[in-house]
């Protein structure tokens, strides 16, 4: 736990892209575009595309609203760890 | 989901505290303070007192960073559907 914070960019990068595969293949198997993503979530387009592509955090908040369309629930976030 | 935005806080605010109970209940399980927890996530005590009280919205790597030490996995953010 000492050395998290001197690894945290390497870690942060590694867990948003981890996350953006996970939620493209979630979209992707419910058969919808970003744009419709977006649009049914209530969040911006662009923003969506940063999250999709592990260039931006995510918000509680806005990761619900997204399972919410998706319909999945909060599984897709575990293979976090062991990646 | 037209009415989404309309009862967006309310909904929000529902979502924050089931999440906010259930992180303090896995806190308590591990046997933990709230300062502890903070500290071996390396996030500050008072961020971290603002989201187990509901009043915050987490980030994705914070809310990590808490599953990480709680040891939990993301099944405990399964109960927000239904409540």
């Amino acid at each position: 736990m000492s050395n998290y914070k001197a690894s945290r960019t390497e870690e942060s990068d590694k867990i948003l892209s981890i996350f953006a595969q996970n939620l493209k293949k979630c979209r992707i198997a419910k058969g919808i575009s970003q744009e419709q993503l977006a649009l049914t979530a209530g969040i911006s387009r662009s923003y969506y595309t940063e999250i999709e592509t592990g260039k931006r955090n995510i918000s509680l908040l806005n990761l619900v609203k997204l399972m919410t369309v998706l319909e999945v629930d909060a599984n897709f976030l575990s293979d976090f760890e062991e990646k």
